[in-house]
């Protein structure tokens, strides 16, 4: 049931083989390799004499079992020396993926006057004075916290906070990439909540939002809402907020596929943890038809005992008809099945009894809840969390976008209008004449998806109308006039342009 | 007795100005700034027509007060109105000094498969393995948090950590542009001693190095004790052994110009906090002959009671004549002073009553100790903490390199043998051709400082004699090596080069 994955540049190695210098040598190398079931992306002859020949052969290889099974294959060859196996990924994590860049010159005395001792002591003063120019004459202008405990990332659970770092630097390296966005990870090395809701919160100044990151249920959901209590900055959690707007998009343009809309269908979702609670609540806030929340002990329903404060909501917010049964039996005559929770809970038959048209979102990683080959063979539109598969539904999608237009916007919280917005901004870059059931989403590195979820939040936050205009990156007009002394002129002279 | 500032570009201003087009208008504004005690430093006409121009005259002056007087001459001009005051100090501050830049591209999928997912989950598994990998596959390999509660910045005292944040940034600048160090502000909303350290414990794991900055005495002690017995990377404070590197270095070569040793010297310090014990501690441990110790209650002595931990150490390690009196009658005869206290506590007739061939450290900022010019009079070298004088005591001559030392030996722990090797580096540096009364520390613009410093302190942390080569920002071999998946040759084959 599993799909077998690809061979991918996650999985990239570079070997480095002594060979005999026969004519055929290098060719049966490359041969053996591609037989192996690897991609070759390069060969590189590194040294040679008149007998032998030193190369690089570099190959995607699907994971870590089939690098040493390639690796193994070449060994096996007459007159091939394996010398040195390197893996392109951990040379790319050495010294990590992100680095601290001064903005300011510091060549000259004057330069470093300015910046520092003794011209930055009037900047302080001005803060301590007023605090709120800390929005604007610091890095909280356009800094985030990507902060974690490290104990629910990506697939691999509770690994900690240092083995958590390189997906927070990655974050961190989206966050530019995409919205110019500084985010530095703040990985903790405690698993107590109240000590990080104290941290995060001590931490704060020098930060324009909080994201969150990794944070197992459900102590995700109590640290986000007693921050958002505390702070006057936006807290989003991203396997929360983030999942459900990218959601909420693809859904939306998936309806506008099939021809349906979203206060008739009916949703199943299966997993009712961080991400599903907050794609439901999401989905009801934006009127979906009705909705009904699965999890291990099946469908959560009225006459359900003993359950946590976010399933009780969800009982009393979902389920129409109170249907009380397991998943197969939610998913019969269903419009849409939304999975954010384990592999291979599905198969194709049980895709074949939803409603005509039927849409599935199956975005467990890296197996999904459905063969998506098998789901598709019943369902209209597929999507999975994959970059192998059509329609990846993919948070860089949203986290950019929405930061930045809440920093630009100086917004003191995330709001759920601000993530409906985000959605169909997101939904809306993919253009009417584009869109088909292989492409409810725009590309991660479509250009104009960060710009316009960015403008669309920024909107919100400001009790403006969305705008289409690219306000990337643009400082508020305010933002310079500000940084004058304010002098105004004594008598404007109307003789002067 | 304050010594009048002279005018900087910390403090530099831009007025716009409206003035009537007559041939000697331009001419009387900069007569004007001038008179009035600034340094026009440019003129840029913005527009103009037949009766009028409008100019930018951008002038350093002295102070903010200054400013407001310079601006002031200005309006009371005839035909001068001032439009706007820009303060270029402010200007360079908007949005902050530093930013977050990727190391990786994420160009592709390929790219984004590698530093992301999927690539980055083995990268993880390999850091849950073994933790130690964290410092070659992440940040923690050139990282340092510079991590202050803002209650004693600069001389500004307690502003608090949003308004600290300024000066972290310009800290952070100067760690990459003088050693290649990447810092990151940690400014803590709390000024309790408990919380900052558990906060410290827990931000740690992103962190090669933890430079404590701008806490105010005693807690600053307790902080940075409490964190070394916990953290396995180094904690340094700045503010104490920064200091102390350079007041050492500098005493180094102010001892080789009178030609005294530090075995044959008295040292009188003025201020036992947080600088002055550190300062007084790293003297001890070179070999000083007598040190004595001064506060606000005069010179600590044996027979004081009720004494702080760290006063009553110096009680019991300084003072070998038990010396009871004031900070005029200690200095009288001694060869050594250094003040880290407050302004005008001394005048020249005071200095004046020193050992012959005397040296006067006066690092009270921004106004010294004792008047320099005045102590010129009387002592052989004088030398301060502000950049208008000869003899600069800039802190930014030891910490870039103390830390890149420390993180290119992964360096557990910051060691007064460090310290130790820091100071002499840098006083190295000022070769025995160029030392002179007003040359005894390198100007803080000079490039050999921070590898010198740095090859210093690794070769003490590896446990090695110092060398002199250029190993700045190198990585050491074994870095690269093991980014290697362990694959040994099968049969090393000596016939293959």
């Amino acid at each position: 049931m599993t799909v077998r994955r690809l061979p991918s540049a996650g999985f990239s190695i570079t070997i480095r083989v002594a060979v005999t210098a026969d004519a055929s040598a290098i060719g049966r190398l490359t041969t053996t390799v591609g037989e192996a079931g690897a991609v070759v992306t390069a060969l590189d002859v590194v040294d040679s004499d008149h007998t032998h020949v030193i190369a690089d052969l570099t190959c995607d290889t699907a994971d870590a079992v089939h690098a040493d099974q390639v690796v193994g294959s070449l060994e096996a060859m007459d007159g091939v020396e394996v010398r040195k196996v390197s893996d392109r990924t951990f040379l790319l994590h050495l010294g990590g993926k992100i680095e601290v860049h001064p903005k300011v010159a510091l060549r000259t005395r004057d330069e470093l006057s300015r910046a520092y001792t003794p011209g930055v002591a009037r900047v302080c003063l001005a803060i301590a004075e007023n605090p709120e120019d800390a929005r604007r004459l610091t890095i909280k202008r356009n800094t985030v916290a990507v902060v974690t405990d490290g104990t629910a990332v990506l697939g691999l659970g509770d690994i900690g906070p240092a083995a958590a770092l390189p997906v927070m630097e990655g974050k961190a390296a989206l966050f530019k990439r995409f919205a110019g966005v500084d985010a530095w990870p703040v990985v903790l090395d405690t698993k107590d909540t109240d000590e990080i809701v104290n941290i995060v919160k001590a931490i704060a100044p020098a930060y324009g939002g909080i994201n969150l990151e990794d944070i197992a249920a459900p102590r995700c959901f109590e640290i986000e809402a007693r921050l958002r209590e505390m702070l006057d900055i936006p807290v989003f959690h991203d396997d929360q907020h983030g999942t459900a707007i990218c959601v909420l998009a693809a859904l939306t343009n998936a309806l506008r596929v099939v021809g349906k809309r979203l206060a008739d269908v009916r949703v199943v979702v299966s997993g009712s943890g961080a991400a599903g609670t907050a794609i439901m609540k999401l989905l009801l806030r934006q009127g979906v038809g009705d909705l009904i929340a699965t999890d291990r002990p099946g469908a959560l329903h009225r006459g359900m005992s003993g359950l946590s404060e976010s399933w009780q909501w969800l009982v009393e917010n979902t389920n129409r008809d109170n249907y009380a049964g397991d998943l197969r039996g939610a998913i019969r005559g269903a419009d849409v099945f939304i999975g954010v929770s384990a592999p291979n809970l599905l198969t194709g038959d049980d895709i074949a009894t939803m409603a005509p048209d039927s849409i599935v979102f199956a975005l467990a990683n890296p197996d999904p809840e459905v063969d998506p080959r098998a789901a598709r063979e019943h369902a209209a539109i597929v999507a999975t969390g994959r970059s192998d598969q059509p329609n990846q539904i993919n948070n860089v999608l949203a986290f950019p976008g929405v930061f930045r237009g809440m920093l630009d916007a100086q917004a003191r919280a995330y709001t759920d209008d601000m993530g409906l917005a985000a959605a169909r901004a997101i939904a809306d870059t993919v253009g009417a004449d584009k869109l088909n059931a292989s492409v409810i989403v725009p590309s991660v590195f479509d250009a104009r998806v960060a710009p316009a979820v960015a403008a669309a939040v920024r909107a919100v936050a400001k009790g403006e109308e969305p705008f289409t205009g690219d306000g990337y990156r643009s400082e508020t007009p305010a933002d310079g006039l500000r940084a004058t002394i304010d002098h105004a002129p004594v008598v404007p002279d109307p003789s002067v342009s």
